[in-house]
């Protein structure tokens, strides 16, 4: 089994050059000030950071309008994942695939028994939850979902969502939604204020993708779940942020124009390079909810190493489950990168056809 | 079990006025240089990091003579040191105790068996390790050894320690030894050169002591045992390194200059330290070895609590296996902290004994 993300530039003997489409970043950049904040953090890097991160757990609260102990901050979404598949009491998860692969990884990881759930491609990988309440869950006491879902977009409307915890919550089975990449979608449609009402619920959140600082690496779980918070604070690694990202995230929220105007670009811009896309012959692409877009090659076309010949990198989806070598995704990133994605697949296309 | 460290200034309330003798950080801080690093480390924010580390692990293997493939880099030297006992295969660890306590932390969080080899404290806490070696073994495949030891500041000379390892290789016995303050110590003292003999012996190290920026989060791995490195790297959470760690790196191993005075700096005031410690009635100090001192108190003083009146924080070692509520250790901080220190101790001890 590979489990390798996007974004590893790294591997490629050209880095300078490439334009990455295959991570999943705010195209507009981190919010302005950073580099004066991180300059202050300087001054902290010689003590240890707090190991029990309460300045970051108690803003959190305060925005949220829940409490610091339904709160755990982690090494990017990413450490609080695998810390909730690791101490969570579970005897068999279930993941709604296609989705991200690192939850794959962390079961197996920890050993954990699981089995998966397709989503439909004739229903556009859309998940309808009356159908996943209605199969067989009799040895299940976890399901994992990502919302919205990465890499295909889709997202799931919260009316339903909260049916489907209540549901599952007298089933007595947890959910572990991840919504990553919730902050690029309103407000209303995160989960976060149903914490106090299920204790079934374990939600992650990543804070570097929307302020487009995964170097960083900062994320966080919330939940009501006691027995989770506590076992993860008593047997984690200590320290396990560092203190430039305890710093910085107390910038993040203060810059409401930063937010409102990322919000505002990426819906745009979105719905600008879907519709490009759309009018590329021979493509299935599927409606953007957030800041990248999942698309199905009709044509036998090697669509990452084409565009790997002009330096474009995009994520190739053949390593998830439930998807297969015609399925590809995108970022958002800027309108005149998003036209040169365009211009170059354009290219590549012709002289396909010709 | 209470798993705390020292170091956790946050609790307190005057956290501001705190002189923390309680982590052992080099007290001349930082190389010169920092800021600007950290600043062009801003630019490399907005990326992923490379999930392989392979710029610091050819660094490191350029320095130590070693292959890249050697090299396993961690969010600090704890992350390492629970990847070890989480994906080293083998059935019970010995711990030689007292010990640093997160060992123990990582061993239950991964539900791995283990015992304890007790040092004596009529042999100055020193471990013989031709006693070890006679000791009944014949459960344990994996021993787990700190040199420097924290909290007692003992180190074990090289040739004995290259003979333990021979030895424990012979009987198919994994060794794990923790360097984390050998920095502060010669380079002669350290097994590095060792790996590509013994395929038992792992290493684990903490870049963040001697360098004073325990805030960063970087430590690493080496060893000859393959299996362990590609578990490891195909399960541990992906992009656990940030970026500022990443780019301080290379600032790291440049300034030898820094590295020559810390050393030169720590072996005089640590021994002036310790001279000043022993004339204070009523305390059995051990020889220091590196940038912290291990002692005793004979009479029934609450020096943490105590000291703490004067807003000095110091590590009770009370929670330490194999110590009780009787021993402390303090850092080796600068001149006039030292002073300080003892001063109030003095002070105390005067108070004492009225």
């Amino acid at each position: 089994m590979d489990y390798k993300h996007g974004g590893n530039i790294y591997e490629l003997n050209n880095k300078e050059k490439i334009v990455d489409f295959s991570s999943n970043i705010n195209p507009l950049g981190p919010p302005k000030g950073l580099k004066e904040t991180i300059e202050n953090a300087c001054d902290s890097i010689e003590k240890y950071p707090d190991p029990n991160y309460t300045d970051m757990r108690e803003k959190l609260a305060k925005i949220y309008s829940l409490k610091k102990e339904n709160f755990v901050m982690g090494n990017g979404g990413i450490q609080v994942i695998h810390n909730t598949l690791e101490f969570l009491e579970f005897k068999k998860a279930l993941i709604v695939v296609p989705t991200f692969i690192e939850y794959e990884k962390a079961l197996k990881r920890f050993n954990k028994d699981f089995k998966y759930y397709y989503l439909k491609e004739e229903n556009d990988f859309i998940l309808k939850t009356d159908e996943l309440l209605a199969s067989d869950l009799s040895d299940i006491d976890l399901i994992i979902l990502c919302t919205p879902n990465n890499p295909t977009g889709a997202y799931i409307n919260k009316k339903e969502l909260i049916d489907l915890v209540r549901n599952l919550n007298q089933l007595k089975i947890n959910i572990l939604i991840d919504e990553a990449f919730i902050d690029f979608l309103d407000d209303q449609t995160s989960m976060m204020d149903q914490i106090p009402k299920y204790n079934n619920l374990i939600i992650t959140r990543s804070l570097t993708k929307f302020f487009a600082v995964p170097g960083l690496r900062l994320g966080f779980l919330v939940t009501s779940n006691k027995a989770l918070v506590s076992k993860i604070n008593l047997l984690r690694e200590s320290w396990s942020v560092n203190v430039f990202a305890n710093q910085l995230f107390f910038r993040l929220f203060d810059d409401d124009q930063y937010i409102e105007e990322t919000k505002k670009f990426i819906v745009e811009e979105a719905n600008r390079l879907y519709n490009l896309l759309v009018d590329i012959q021979g493509l299935k692409v599927y409606k953007p909810s957030v800041n990248y877009i999942f698309f199905k090659s009709n044509k036998n076309i090697s669509w990452k190493e084409e565009l790997l010949k002009y330096n474009i990198l995009i994520r190739h989806c053949n390593n998830y489950v439930g998807l297969n070598e015609r399925f590809f995704r995108v970022a958002v990133k800027t309108k005149n990168q998003n036209n040169l994605l365009i211009k170059v697949m354009n290219k590549i296309m012709e002289a396909f056809n010709e």
